[in-house]
């Protein structure tokens, strides 16, 4: 029986918990494991750990990797919310990163938090899950760039770069891991286009942005519901039990926070 | 004959210039650019290029890791100039990046260049050239949030991180690339270790602060010629042609900026 979402995320939160943190950093590791703590719902290491496992790797093995997603991803949002970005005071109910440290010490702990992502990914003898995950940050970071400098052609390419890069990425990391050839990898990564696709749909319904601005709330549900739909039928063509992918599909589809 | 050190640096530069500069980055890549061109003397990367050709690589072949180190130097003054930390206005005479192009895009550009820096160093088929390079990364922004906060038990220590780390990270990556055993590696460290501090002890001297601040300026002097004395040594019991790299000892001993 594969692992459940629910299961692999208490692997996440576990392996988070007990990182070293970092003799290097020495009193910064208190505003880094802050950072990570006000962090959510592990949706990108979880959907890494249950690829892996599909594709018939330990989840355990694939925790690196995958924990490195939820660091960059913890990154963005502590440098995002800094006063000249998007001055967010508040993450998940308590106070932001740089409300709780000053502006110095979060930019520090987003450097941080990024480097330390690359210590994990490059944990592997493969160099591939590292430059994953840099192709996926430059991504975001171009996201971020077109999004404060209001430059951005449509706000679907923003937020694909935004949010789809990383996502994808765990598909990305998760193959990577499990050794795949770059051809067995094709529609691993088709699949990890959709699921980014319809995450970040599902976003811009939330926020009423984005999809929603672009073509309106109806369309933009229709939009991702065919995503998903898409979604299912790339897991349906992989000779894998993809079980706990299909449901992470469904929960991602109806998801309203 | 080996190649000297302004060879070496007319090869950075020539590949700094060339980087693609980042499709993923979009509008980004200019703000990323100004801050590659305001930087300096390219000391690290020059240093990297002439361990690997002292090691039997062809320089060429070291440029991305090489380039890898000039980009997180690079990252870490675009982040300590910013407001909140350092608050420098001026790079070298020119405007430093926040004040050219604003906090906001000063951030995401010296975010951009660590993940840059990181796939440059995952373009080689082990990821220990990344690792090395993301040890050292944490080390120096650990120094650095020593150095903002007044935390740190001496200047020593701090300088120690905030610049004897990416230092001796230079020889680190250059001895991965020659692909040297680890026991092969340990004499090139040693005087990787050396040629940190003694950059460090010479920077502390040029700036008054650190060593000169607890030691004096008599004896930072001394530690400094010291240090150069011994990085000498080690390069004597290297059985490599470290002529090169000897030039370089002589010229960070003495150097005046």
């Amino acid at each position: 029986m594969p692992r459940s979402p629910d299961e692999l995320r208490a692997l996440v939160e576990e392996r988070l918990d007990s990182l070293r943190l970092w003799p290097e950093l020495h009193g910064q590791a208190e505003s880094v494991r802050y950072s990570l703590t006000v962090g959510g719902k592990r949706v990108r290491p979880v959907i890494c750990l249950a690829a892996a496992e599909a594709c018939g790797v330990e989840p355990e093995e694939a925790l690196p990797a995958a924990c490195a997603l939820e660091l960059v991803h913890t990154f963005s949002l502590v440098h995002d919310d800094l006063p000249p970005l998007d001055n967010d005071e508040e993450r998940r109910g308590q106070p932001s990163t740089w409300k709780q440290y000053g502006e110095a010490v979060a930019v520090l702990a987003g450097d941080a938090l990024l480097a330390e992502a690359f210590r994990l990914a490059t944990a592997y003898d493969t160099p591939h899950v590292a430059r994953e995950l840099a192709n996926a940050t430059l991504g975001m970071i171009g996201g971020q760039y077109l999004d404060i400098t209001g430059t951005a052609s449509d706000e679907a390419t923003l937020h694909s770069l935004k949010t789809g890069r990383l996502f994808a990425a765990a598909i990305g990391v998760a193959v990577w891991v499990a050794d795949l050839s770059e051809p067995a990898q094709r529609p691993w990564r088709a699949f990890g286009e959709e699921l980014g696709l319809l995450f970040q749909i599902v976003d811009d319904i939330l926020d009423g942005d984005g999809y929603v601005t672009t073509h309106g709330a109806d369309v933009a549900r229709r939009l991702a519901d065919e995503a998903a739909d898409r979604a299912r039928a790339r897991l349906e063509e992989l000779e894998a039990d993809t079980s706990v992918l299909r449901d992470i599909v469904d929960g991602l589809a109806v998801r309203t926070a």
